[in-house]
């Protein structure tokens, strides 16, 4: 066999040996999945030796295998790995490092592994706190997997039937959908997110929260009309419920102009949830809240997660904040971001196919359309484009209801370089699509 | 100042900022909290160099800072942390490790970050698969801290309104309580659980899952009638429901005799759900069940779990298996956790406080009583003795509902030396109990 076909094989050996021993539930990403065994940077290495550009995943957020968190893991793995029951220098520094990223008010930290574990103490807290048990999410929202999390993941079939607890708002979408070219579109939403307050009243459930994650990411990152998230949460809270920033994914820096996407909105939540980004991969995640919300629920239970915040993840997660302020990676990210927007907008000038460049930072959305004036989504040439660019060395994804959207979200130490050889990658595949 | 003000003053500042950034959720152990800065083996140091003989912490299953697992995580974090969207090896290497641990039949592993993920997962499986909602529980029992395990986590005080869903079965304590100096506990604990499905039923509930600590942790580890799980978990199979066997305590070894708690009591779960000790404190846990089982939830769900499952996790997991094996971890704690009982045994001739002794393997209970006639429980002895041991240097936990039985569960590699150290401890302590 020459090693084209050693190769295929391996692959085909490593995707039974996963069915055989880990099930059908989980997926892989692109037609011909990869086998990774080394990060670097914004680089991931196959087993032959291909290197990929990384522009998708966030969770090596300062870069696959960073030596500044790598040595942070390290060393403390190596001293000692307990839980909150001691007390710890670790966690109390981190603890205020972290809340100093905040508004005033937002000022206490618990910690918990995963964005699922971090968005199900949010909501435990807001039904204390509000007494309530209704939910308003977005139409396509994805926040999590535990059972109470999968109700309010709206972008995700389930086996589950959802609580009627539970009311979705349509994606505040100035591309296409109801708010597409619309005026007062602030005003339209607002009063969608009305009006899911009057059907959960109707039900009996007064509203515990309005949770959005900030970018709206599997909403397909819709430009959200300016100060329509502000009006919707002043809603929200006149009827009694709180405001829940996920920010598992638009979190710590990403978003260029801001350390937090909710901070674009210029809207303060009750609540922020974090994760995905924080430890660099390590398993940590985090809930940010003010005394005044957390007062009812520590009135009634305690809270322990055996790992969450632990001495390892508070460092990993401390030499994260580390990196991201000496490489002034936010800044990198409003740099590179803009750079790489500037360069798509020229070759939407040739390609048709791009209806529509969005995003912030280093958080960028591609809506691909069949039409310009339809806009109809272009679904098949997304993952086609996404898998011809896997093949040629450049990962990205897809996201949004119609999944046209190409998903850019490298690691935050993505450089001009990098953003040059994505552009080009993007040029390279889109002269092969037909309608391009 | 002298060093023991000093050393106050850190310990009163440490614990206020611990409020003021963490607020008032979390707890610490003992009246006097400690501060921990290192661990190796079963010791633990705080920060003025006092080592601490650990007889409680179940996370660090094969030592403090076990070299072996340190290099396993610090290799793996230098060269990848991805997830389960790309092929690696280290994840198919480690579900097939460990699916050759259980019975035939159960040969698929899902990954997860805690043991509350894990019982999610667990649930949700057994929701789709039985089309039911019911939910049997012990009266006492710890599962985890998100919404839905919450719910079913009755030993500890929510903020939530218990679910309709969920009906408790008393504790099978052979010592204390319903079923105590009982013939025919076995059959009485399965009437128990029959009539749990009748109120299910009375409810409009079909039972979708039994969930068990195998060692009834948190019930205060009851010596359970011979026979009594097997019987109940057909009871709960011939109504239609799953038994979920939950050994985030009990599992890898720590029961001597079996390497899982469900062994001991003759029955092969449906679905085994595992986390604490699975990575050494790495943050991983894993479900366990068979194809039947999961192919209902898999034909509606995905499953994607950021973190569960990464490249390191796996690796920590292998080498805590690893460890396990190469130093014989299972016979140390079927040999030493008799040990220790047999020198249990001997102080309580002594005593009339140790009322019962029970556990398995290096989980190890100690019930302490007012009265050995009446058995009532000696609460305030528990605690007071657990923290007495902690200022000489040892600690050790309480548990069970009366919070009256010290709970001895030591890393793995507890030696007869440190059983030694253990038992001269809790005499020394013992001697000062006026009631002993």
């Amino acid at each position: 066999m020459n090693n084209r076909m050693v190769k295929k094989t391996t692959q085909q050996e490593l995707i039974r040996r996963r069915q055989h021993f880990m099930g059908n539930a989980y997926r892989l990403f692109y037609d011909r999945p990869l086998h990774i065994v080394r990060g670097e940077g914004v680089w991931l290495y196959d087993s032959d030796g291909r290197k990929y550009l990384d522009v998708y995943n966030n969770v090596p957020h300062v870069g696959h295998c960073h030596p500044h968190v790598v040595e942070a893991i390290s060393r403390q793995t190596r001293v000692l790995n307990t839980h909150t029951r001691y007390l710890h220098e670790g966690i109390l520094e981190y603890s205020q490092r972290l809340t100093r990223k905040f508004p005033e008010g937002l000022d206490i930290a618990m910690f918990s592994c995963t964005g699922t574990e971090a968005n199900e103490l949010a909501l435990r807290l807001a039904r204390a706190k509000t007494g309530g048990t209704g939910m308003i999410v977005s139409e396509h929202a994805y926040h999590g997997n535990s059972w109470a999390i999968a109700q309010i993941t709206t972008a995700c079939e389930t086996s589950e039937e959802r609580g009627d607890n539970i009311v979705s708002v349509p994606s505040p979408d100035s591309y296409r959908g109801l708010y597409a070219g619309q005026d007062q579109a602030a005003e339209k939403y607002a009063a969608h997110v009305a009006t899911a307050i009057d059907m959960l009243a109707q039900r009996g459930h007064r509203p515990a929260a309005f949770i959005v994650d900030t970018i709206l990411s599997s909403d397909g990152l819709p430009t959200i009309p300016a100060g329509y998230l502000a009006r919707a949460v002043e809603i929200v809270r006149d009827a009694g419920g709180l405001f829940v920033a996920d920010e598992v994914q638009p979190g710590f820096g990403r978003m260029g102009s801001e350390f937090w996407g909710f901070a674009t909105h210029n809207v303060v939540p009750d609540v922020v949830t974090m994760g995905k980004p924080m430890g660099n991969g390590y398993p940590v995640s985090a809930m940010v809240t003010s005394r005044g919300v957390i007062d009812e629920f520590t009135g009634h239970s305690h809270y322990f997660n055996t790992f969450g915040g632990n001495p390892v993840a508070c460092a990993a997660a401390m030499a994260v904040l580390d990196v991201i302020e000496q490489e002034n990676l936010q800044s990198n990210a409003l740099e590179v971001g803009a750079y790489i927007r500037r360069g798509l907008r020229q070759l939407a000038g040739n390609h048709e196919l791009i209806g529509d460049i969005r995003g912030s930072g280093l958080f960028i959305g591609v809506d691909l359309v069949l039409d310009r004036d339809t806009r109809e989504p272009a679904t098949d040439a997304a993952n086609r484009i996404a898998n011809l660019l896997s093949q040629r060395g450049i990962l990205v994804g897809t996201e949004g209801p119609h999944d046209n959207v190409l998903k850019l979200r490298p690691p935050m130490v993505f450089s001009r370089h990098n953003a040059d050889l994505l552009l080009q990658g993007i040029e390279d595949v889109l002269v092969l699509e037909p309608a391009s």
